[in-house]
């Protein structure tokens, strides 16, 4: 799950009083468009009715066999499955196969792509309705520094929140799959079905920009077409127990630039002395010009002609969602950047500018680049080659596709015939609407457990939730209480038993959670 | 020696008849300089008499100690001296200071700098003339990849060309320096003495830019005075056999450039998700717009203000020269870039005009550049930190420190205050006249040995010869015969036994010539 942890910690409950009229002139050439909100209305989760269910034999159940529901958290964690390195891949998607099969879904099986499988688990309980659970079950390489454990052990350590399970997949995502799964084992060991059929669809490649997620869907689209909507297990909660939700995400365009010598110039089979700079044209000065040419000089307003007219306005949905959010925004402002060590926003701005940027607006980003010698010391060279892995992240109704068309374009019009652009990866946002059942039944589960959510309308993340939204037509929620961090960084984290009188949820009660939405999305 | 080994390849034989006359119109802003030769004057080396001494006793116990010299050269480039690493480096100095001590110098020791040792040696010949001899013993980092040899190794293969030494250090500039060691030893054996007193001045650093060279010299600065010139055994030979001398080198400033998250904005601690790029100042971003500033986007023409400005026109000398070598340079064209992988020239130029910008121009360079995730597969993340290391050629009468000031003052005035600019090296550039004695003596004793030379007004490389023509007001030569190739590059070789038919000197050829040289500047 490509969102960044602390945005949940952003996102919180609505108090239902804010009312936001941006009033912006259009946006000039070679301007950020500027975005309005024109509802005074807000959403309040709170006028949703609360779940009223219980089910004590399955939380009994729970609490009786937490021991072996946290060991399969860490075997879950303990076995690498690292999408970009092809490291545990195959071992981790059996491993998920293996355990539907141990569950009683009668169908689990493998799903070959062009890269890593896909996982499909079909669970029948003859019930009028059913729900799709998506799950990604690869996650980011491991950073070489910065762990204070092994990242591969499943470390149960004592963090300042309580008792936390510290490894890469703690939160983003296998530990909250795993959880989801121990439910499902409660419900079904002291019931005798799941109340709901369910449909597990599952990619290895997540974090790659989920190329081939596509292709899974593709043999069982007809099925999944008659689901109530796609869940997605996910630790929702921040720190202080306050629970967020998002009904969309951003799409996103990932690619590189690449420079090399060739008949327009510049040294073709390897670097060159670096005096020949004189009469040689120089491939790292071409893709730095030529990356340069994509901002303006900040680094923050794309040049690309025509790359913002895509972008819509915020929908009256979304708006009120936005005004909903927006004070815990700003009450967040200082803490969400002290914990990114960001000292100011872009242009200075004010916290309410930067929500309005951060939900509905595109990007454009260097995400590494290198070239010729990055050694210690000097080495006077003229590098051959010169290479940039960039993302933008599209917000609607922008496309990847036109995206890239729109960048090469501009390239070509500037000059840059020479810079190979070549795309990694791409898949335009998604988006759902809070009235949807789904939606409705996770925001009165969490109202039972005293946490009625702050509901956004996107994460300026990215994931492929159009595959859904726009494929599937199906409303499509990351849900869950419990709370992790370190997505992508090093101690990647999930609380497992919270310190007392804290409110963020422990294992047992995660897992509960998830007893009671199936439940509810089952009346 | 930061010469690329294919410019000897190119500074051939002097005709005598070539005229250049380019009449440009005067710099536009933005534009580079042009360079204009005035003169239809053409310096021609056959003007210069042979020497026409002979020493048999010397010539034949080189003969007869060859296998023995041979080894020497072995043992030196087996003994690594990685400057940019600090591997080898106390051991090559002493290894020098020993070898010096063990030919019966009076004086050899160790000099401390702030870097890595200097070496220096006293011969006191009882003499009138003395010459003062540079030597680096540091060598280039090794290519990870590329050779087929270890480098180390000191591997004797059969080549083309015939036998070579294929090692780092085996042009560059380790075996021509112990060839010269070689050819003192042989006439220190057979005459009892060397005909002029020597002073080796010798430094560990010369890949690095030469920091602390300038510390070596000052010890010795007065007596250093008192030399003819400065001697450093070069292997001057094309493939052809063909002989070029240079008369001048390029001076350097090398930088650092960096962009972190600050005060100004951008992730201050460590990299952060990349959907925070829509409220977040991108460094990676920034560093590739500082670097685009400095130049024209085809990346050759630097638009750092007056940068252009202390470039001084060349001398009567120097366009004489550049007349004399304007031929062969155009014959050697294509052969020329064949050798490098370049298939045209900056904007295409003829021959000619590439001539005119290599001796005469400045250059802005990237070596190297690095930020985020360089990996495979994606990471989307927001580096905190971006850097590049670049470097430009100075040509007369450019100054490093002035070149770094108006950069950083185009920096500033272009808002990149939050790119932080620091210098790795830098000195002037050097030039010597074809008048002195010194120059003489090496032009004749090439004729005598039938090769006279192309005389270049300069190299578009770098050495800090500033320090003997500007501070010692010595002239610099780097001269002898033999042929290698490779400095900076994998398979690295010096001809140790051509074959047959070959114009290119063996071992024993270059160090004959050695003894000549220093009988010649004798006389």
């Amino acid at each position: 799950m490509p969102r960044p942890a602390s945005v949940l910690l952003l996102v919180l409950l609505t108090l239902g009083t804010a009312c936001t009229v941006v009033e912006a002139p259009p946006a000039a050439a070679g301007a950020r468009p500027r975005v309005q909100i024109t509802t005074p209305e807000t959403f309040d989760a709170r006028n949703v009715p609360a779940y009223t269910g219980a089910h004590e034999a399955a939380y009994a159940y729970i609490d009786a066999n937490l021991r072996a529901h946290i060991e399969h958290l860490r075997r879950w964690v303990r076995q690498p499955s690292i999408s970009a390195q092809n490291n545990g891949i195959r071992e981790m998607a059996a491993m998920l196969r293996d355990d539907l099969k141990a569950l009683g879904f009668q169908e689990a099986e493998l799903v070959p792509t062009s890269g890593h499988p896909g996982v499909w688990g079909y669970y029948d309980a003859g019930a009028e309705r059913t729900l799709a659970v998506y799950m990604m079950y690869d996650v980011q390489p491991v950073e070489p520094t910065g762990w204070s454990v092994n990242p591969f052990d499943g470390a149960l350590v004592d963090r300042p929140l309580g008792r936390v399970l510290m490894a890469r997949g703690a939160t983003n995502q296998k530990a909250p799959e795993r959880a989801f799964l121990n439910a499902l084992e409660a419900i079904i060991r002291t019931e005798g079905k799941l109340p709901v059929n369910l449909m597990i669809v599952a990619e290895g490649e997540e974090e790659l920009g989920s190329p081939n997620f596509p292709q899974v869907i593709d043999r069982y689209e007809a099925r999944l077409k008659t689901a109530s909507g796609v869940f997605f297990p996910f630790n929702s909660q921040a720190p202080s127990g306050d629970v967020s939700m998002f009904m969309g995400v951003k799409g996103i365009l990932s690619f590189e630039l690449e420079a090399r010598g060739g008949p327009h110039g510049g040294p073709t089979r390897a670097e060159i002395h670096g005096s020949y700079k004189v009469i040689t044209d120089a491939p790292a000065l071409r893709l730095v010009q030529a990356i340069a040419s994509l901002t303006t000089p900040d680094g923050n307003t794309i040049l690309v002609p025509r790359y913002y007219d895509a972008i819509r306005p915020p929908s009256d949905e979304e708006q009120q969602l936005t005004n909903g959010m927006l004070p815990q925004w700003i009450a967040q402002d200082s803490a969400t950047r002290a914990g990114l060590g960001v000292e100011r926003w872009i242009g200075g701005v004010a916290p309410r500018e930067a929500l309005l940027e951060y939900l509905f607006s595109t990007t454009m980003n260097v995400d590494g680049m290198w070239s010729g010698y990055t050694g210690p010391g000097m080495k006077t060279i003229l590098p051959h080659v010169a290479t940039a892995k960039l993302d933008s992240r599209l917000v609607p109704d922008q496309d990847p596709d036109t995206a890239l068309a729109l960048i090469r374009a501009h390239l070509d019009a500037k000059g840059f015939t020479d810079v190979t652009l070549t795309k990694l990866s791409g898949y335009p946002p998604a988006q759902s609407s809070v009235s949807a059942p789904l939606v409705q039944a996770a925001i009165g589960t969490y109202h039972k457990y005293g946490f009625p959510p702050s509901v956004a309308p996107r994460l300026a993340g990215s994931a492929p939730y159009y595959v859904f939204t726009r494929r599937l037509g199906l409303p499509m929620v990351a849900g869950g209480i419990g709370h992790g961090s370190g997505a992508h960084a090093p101690d990647e984290y999930m609380v497992i038993e919270p310190k007392p009188g804290s409110r963020v949820a422990g294992l047992a009660r995660v897992e509960k959670f998830y007893v009671d939405m199936l439940h509810a999305l089952a009346k």
